[in-house]
């Protein structure tokens, strides 16, 4: 990977921008001859930051970027990603395109969620796409009960609950059956994966409540459940554990060339150009 | 359903109000000893509106009071509907406890769809529920090019598509696997009915935007197409025939005594209370 | 369509076989050097029975010829078919193999359907995918009550209801989101359209029984309901009406080139080897 | 439980029968004035098995007697079963009526199932709802490649894989948006949790084949999967082993009181009684 980063260092370069490199990215790639920064560091310093990865490698930087406000753009070095939609190939040009101005930015709203115990908060994380709790374990159901704003919503046996923003309403909750949700909708979505009452659906609900779940019943003593945000995992999650989810005090802004468009990566990826033949 | 009327009318008169009745209902009802106005002159005079009936007579009032800015109130005289939420058993002191001030006031979105023929408009209509645009006929499916803002979405085949308010979502929408939206989501909702492609999902889109809906195929000759605005049918759709539908200029007033929760209401109607026993 | 029919007349005169051609498609395409025959004629006389078309064509063919017990293949000029499973092009060598004896022989289970009103039956008609009973008209909702052998199963308000066969498991049902039958499995499958009961699913029932589906409810009097046999229509259903549903006497037999695998046919139609990048 | 274990044992021994109580059963419920005997004694030497407990002891004593082509009987002291049908209350009439010769014996397949590494068989075990392969850890999917009788179906990224027997789909495959299969089917069902791919449906297969299930992919290195047969689990799956299913060769034959009817239970568990309001 360290041909494509000199190259883009190189356009950056010509454009007369100063270029950061992530401390991490430089030690793994060998590319050593940019001067290097945190990701803090880059949060202090920078005005853009190019994340070249798939799309797990820019919830990463997303969450640790939230707090300073610079927008980020997004290369995919594998397969196209729903947020990281400039393919290596094109990324030159696009990066290119970007700094002549011809870009439009797109904020997207992150989770907040919090574990409590016995009135302790325990842990405290961010999360682009989801915050989703599960049965950790190896068989049974776990019995979740969900209020909004400390009205009660409804008690659901399952295997897991999914609370997802729009960014995450094309990833794991689209296959557990939830709905999509257009970036520009502020709204956050519940989808129960493997839900006990046929009649549950999905639910999307105003970003503007804090939503509690707690951990009512986590089938036989051996198992257990766990709680993720986006792929972080914290997995001690104790009977009588309450999950808090909110909006973010910080959004993140994604940086787009022009002329991309959020439904042409829905048709791609969903293959809904290809018409069943019948 | 004159006893009913005549209580309530008593109520609201010895509150000190002043009490319309609607023509219609007055001469369907027998209840002659009120004054009687036309609905638009219940619009332009009257405070508050009180329906009486069920969902579908509430979806009536409601688009056609929705320029006039008066919040309405639903008593239902048969099963609990989702807007009509006061059950008439109820009636008399839900009305009560509204003019003594304790409710809360509630703001829904209506959708706005034109036909539209050869750069013609051929009707236009308001919808609180859902705009429908599906197969009349009696097999075959409908093919519909649908574009947000003019930027292509998706061709789908199927056997026809809805467009819903938040309101609508719990109707017609949830039947065709939609999920369910908040009241308090301002967005809505696309769900298409039996389609052909099998990764089509229900989409949540922003309620800025117009959606234009084309109808590319027909099917077999002899059958054809509708769109229904509620429950409003417009059935001579033609091939190549434009569905506009955006959101209403005018919003429409709930008015819910205190203490009713939409939660509720979704679990009682939808038996999520009733856990399967397994 | 007559330089194919004849390239493969010859391939089998070439092979010491006598060909018939069905009438109307010797009119239709001009092929007027093989002797005509008419549908029954060919189904008196034939050892196969070669069908040109896409999967409707098959449909009606195999209903027609089920009586007579002669094997049918089906070559598609048009897109892949699941029941007419050799592209054109393969056309000529798929004939000559099956001429050679590498093939295999596969029954399918036809549905035979009885409209009954007042205890008399008004039509018999056969299906090979499927039996839909729904509404013709614009909107509301039909209700229909099932028996199986005279046991009540449930009563279901929704668009209609459809029983198919495995072959019909991937038509019109997979679009109302039911499974897929593989075709050596011997039972049939109802799968409600947009029903209004949220916890209704699609059952799978042994082909021994009689369904009766009774017509309790067809909504706004203007409107009305059909029930289709495949794609042909009977549409003048009323309050009362009785559908009867249940294995028709005869199967069908088709014949198919060695290889060609029920599961590669899924996976071509329905895109199951293309993963979604994420 | 020890009062309903007696009142059924004086009902059998008047009726003339000799009764047999299960060694564990008996020293949990201090009923010691029975003939104790192993569970492979009653096996061998019992007319009926009558189960006292939910479905979960169900489904075990079904396993176990198996091989002994015993019919059992089941009285549910919980929450109504969908194999122990007869509630606790009823259980005296029941079982004299049963003796009385009032019943209808009804046969139900399971599956047997094995762990092959390396060509060799690490477990092998019987289930008479389903077989059940998933990720036992935190987060990510795993990925199946499926066979039946060495023909490639397709490959899955999920949650997991659902094999399900007719009894089982009314278990846990109900929930992951499974079919039901009536009793009378002879099949067996497939049903993936979560699918990657939006396309994938659950299919109904044959008994009479060999289901292969190689494990591809098991995400990130720190997880693993599990594969259970009905409520046993077996977890420690690695990369490449494969999962054998296939019809076992003891079916288990369950007693019904008569006028029980399968549709009934449906309908009382899954509320398709209770039309939802609108």
């Amino acid at each position: 990977m360290d041909a494509p980063l000199r190259a883009l260092a190189e356009v950056l370069a010509n454009a007369g921008r100063s270029v950061l490199i992530e401390e991490e990215t430089a030690t793994n790639t060998g590319v050593d001859e940019l001067p290097v920064a945190t990701i803090e560091g880059i949060g202090k310093q920078a005005d853009l930051v190019i994340v070249m990865g798939g799309d797990g490698t820019m919830l990463g930087a997303a969450r640790q970027l939230a707090p300073y406000n610079i927008p980020l753009i997004g290369i995919n070095h594998g397969r196209l990603g729903f947020i990281t939609d400039i393919p290596l190939q094109n990324a030159l040009q696009a990066i290119q395109s970007v700094l002549d101005g011809h870009f439009t930015l797109e904020s997207r709203t992150l989770l907040e969620a919090s574990v409590v115990r016995d009135g302790q908060t325990l842990t405290t994380a961010l999360a682009l796409n989801d915050v989703v709790l599960n049965r950790s374990g190896r068989s049974g159901m776990i019995e979740i009960s969900v209020e909004l704003d400390d009205q009660f919503m409804y008690k659901q046996r399952s295997d897991g609950l999914i609370i997802a923003t729009p960014t995450g309403s094309t990833a794991y909750a689209l296959s557990a059956n939830g709905p999509i949700l257009h970036p520009g909708v502020n709204a956050f979505l519940l989808v129960p994966v493997a839900p006990q009452t046929l009649s549950n659906r999905p639910i999307v609900i105003p970003t503007s409540g804090t939503l509690k779940l707690t951990l009512t019943e986590i089938g036989r003593a051996e198992m257990g459940a766990s709680v993720h945000f986006d792929m972080q995992t914290w997995s001690n999650l104790q009977l009588g554990d309450q999950i808090t989810v909110k909006k973010a005090q910080h959004q993140i802004q994604f940086l787009h060339p022009e002329g991309l468009s959020f439904f042409s990566t829905l048709r791609k990826k969903l293959h809904w150009n290809i018409m069943p033949e019948s």
